[in-house]
């Protein structure tokens, strides 16, 4: 398939796909919500299957009005109820995608993350991920982890960086470059993280993630940037042309995150991943244009069996 | 005095106080150190004490014959004689400033350190500091720390404080608002450093830090961005319009640096302080532009007597 290069690429190529993946929304009662819905309806990309609690059924009876081919309605006695159902419903292979509404996000994790009922794998890792459209890039980048995984060890940094590989592909980017993140190129073990990215380089070299780059340590400019490299004598297929930034802590993903988002004029989309389904969480503080995109890349994502 | 908001205005406020600091430079042999060197002398802001090693003369000496009011050579024998030389016109008050030439980093930090004969006073704390003047903020933002201190503790966090607020001061800002960072605004005894900011707000309460609001944890858009706090039900005096950041670690730090200067199109000045005088430690990746800024910060936040 052809790379996809933007996150208006990516909703159109869903289109011409004509795929609409089958959406399972945890209490979509807020305005945000909505629109996500109505504008992915609008698209064509996406149908629903809304399960709220009964205290909060307006909104999602006028999407089904609305859209009645392409809408249900779930009616469970709590929000908590909602989110086991909508997790069953993904499970049983009626839904495709997981959507959060107006539920905190602990909540919606509590049943994602449950034992044999949730939607994690044995020995899976869930782990966030977040595609950038940055105007100063001359593609998407993807990185992890702003959201979920506070300090990765080697176990988490290897499935993360499957996680993102993957997602990579979907976008039609058959050999993905993979910077594994610090503040400087220096191995020290004063920074565990740096010991496991030599780990996880010989790993990739010996083929664990398939056809890759994975270079690092190197701080964000420098996998971005190749005169940055070239500055400091250092060159590499990773360096100046990163696909994927793998980030040692959450402080230093989120802190990416936010900065693009703000100071860089960014559009996000982000979505939890290493469960059998995409899991949709969108932030408070994201843009509209921003949940929506969340929700496109999980279209785009589509499912473990795809 | 006034308020400070670019770094243009920074350096015309230098020229039209008439003052030009004297700067020891540890071996300027290389067209970067020069490149600072002649704009600043342009500028009018700086008068120079070369230190080179007997190897390298051939730069200081051109200088000199440029500029003979404002030039003066130093020649030793070896780069590790010239920063001791170079730290000591600074400790004898020959010099205000501290500038980095073509000699290796760790060698410099290890002549600054150097007990007794170094310039950190007993009990100091060497941190980072960095101004970012971003198109997208409306002011310039200080923070630290993304070049020297791995993982603050409270002691490192209430020294990076301290030594950002009296530059935020030398630019004319009289009640510094300072943000707190993490991924979050929970405070979560897992992330040990929000513990410290809940002490740290409680000593700026008391007034530790003279008059400043303190605030945090929160993330950094949060700090920046007051449509972000309102979404979160959250409102202070430092939400939304931060003029320093304190970072909870290096690589939070750094990849803020980074992601403003590479994506935010920021221009960025940075030194290291809470020495008796500033010393300026150009990165190799910065620009010609930050690299001028960088000298032009340290002579504005001048020596500890001023």
């Amino acid at each position: 398939m052809e790379l996809i290069r933007t996150l208006t690429q990516l909703v159109n190529n869903l289109r011409s796909l004509g795929i609409r993946r089958r959406v399972a929304v945890v209490c979509p009662n807020d305005p945000h919500t909505e629109y996500v819905i109505i504008r992915s309806l609008r698209e064509e990309i996406a149908e629903y299957l809304l399960v709220t609690d009964e205290a909060h059924v307006e909104i999602a009876h006028n999407l089904r009005a609305a859209s009645p081919d392409f809408v249900r309605v779930y009616i469970t006695s709590t929000p908590d109820e909602a989110a086991a159902l909508a997790v069953e419903l993904v499970r049983t292979g009626e839904a495709d995608i997981l959507m959060k509404g107006l539920i905190n996000t602990d909540n919606l994790l509590r049943a994602v993350l449950k034992k044999e009922k949730g939607l994690l794998p044995p020995g899976g890792v869930l782990s966030h991920v977040a595609v950038a459209q940055i105007p100063l890039y001359h593609k998407l980048l993807l990185f992890s982890d702003a959201a979920v995984i506070p300090r990765p060890g080697l176990l988490q940094f290897r499935a993360m960086i499957a996680n993102d590989i993957a997602i990579c592909r979907k976008l039609g980017n058959d050999q993905p470059r993979v910077a594994l993140i610090h503040c400087s190129e220096k191995v020290n073990e004063k920074f565990p993280h740096t010991l496991d990215y030599v780990q996880l380089k010989e790993e990739a070299q010996l083929g664990r993630f398939g056809s890759v780059f994975v270079d690092g340590p190197m701080d964000a400019k420098t996998a971005c940037d190749r005169h940055s490299g070239e500055i400091k004598g250092l060159s590499s297929p990773v360096i100046g042309n990163a696909d994927i930034m793998i980030f040692p802590n959450i402080e230093s993903g989120n802190t990416f995150y936010k900065t693009l988002s703000l100071f860089g004029d960014a559009n996000m989309a982000g979505m939890l991943t290493g469960t059998i389904a995409p899991v949709v969480v969108p932030s408070r503080s994201d843009s509209g244009n921003s949940k929506f995109y969340s929700l496109a890349l999980a279209c785009m994502a589509g499912n473990q069996n795809d």
